[in-house]
């Protein structure tokens, strides 16, 4: 594979990892059932997320800081709908 | 911060975004329920992090592939419970 390809994978599984996210809070919107998503899992997600989004910051690489960037928001709001709806 | 310290913080963050989902399965197996969980959302996570893993051993990095095997072990699992609690 050359190096451009093998970006282009990084990249494209990237993407896939950011927005994932979107169908769970989709459901819970949807459905407003939140049960079975643990919350610590969530939590430690988000934390795990914020501190990549530092890393990113700190080694300067743009696709870090907004793939993670992009995961905390989601992660965030899928945590303030399980606060919510319980 | 110094580029070990940055490393570190690195390190840190790989360990929590793929230990985070065991709460997840363990509290899985201890309600078997799963209804909230959205499977979309699980499968394309499991399709990213294989991505992931790839693209780990292409660069020829370890920490990408073993935090990317790991959570794809992990998120299979949780796969596999919510195909058998629905």
């Amino acid at each position: 594979m050359s190096p451009f390809a093998i970006e282009i994978l990084g990249s494209i599984a990237a993407c896939i990892t950011t927005l994932c996210w979107v169908p769970q809070a989709l459901q819970i919107i949807r459905t407003r059932e939140t049960r079975s998503i643990s919350l610590t899992s969530q939590g430690a997600f988000a934390v795990g997320t914020a501190l990549w989004f530092v890393y990113g910051v700190m080694i300067g690489s743009w696709p870090v800081m907004v793939a993670n960037g992009l995961t905390l928001l989601l992660v965030g709001a899928i945590i303030a709908l399980k606060l919510r709806y319980g």
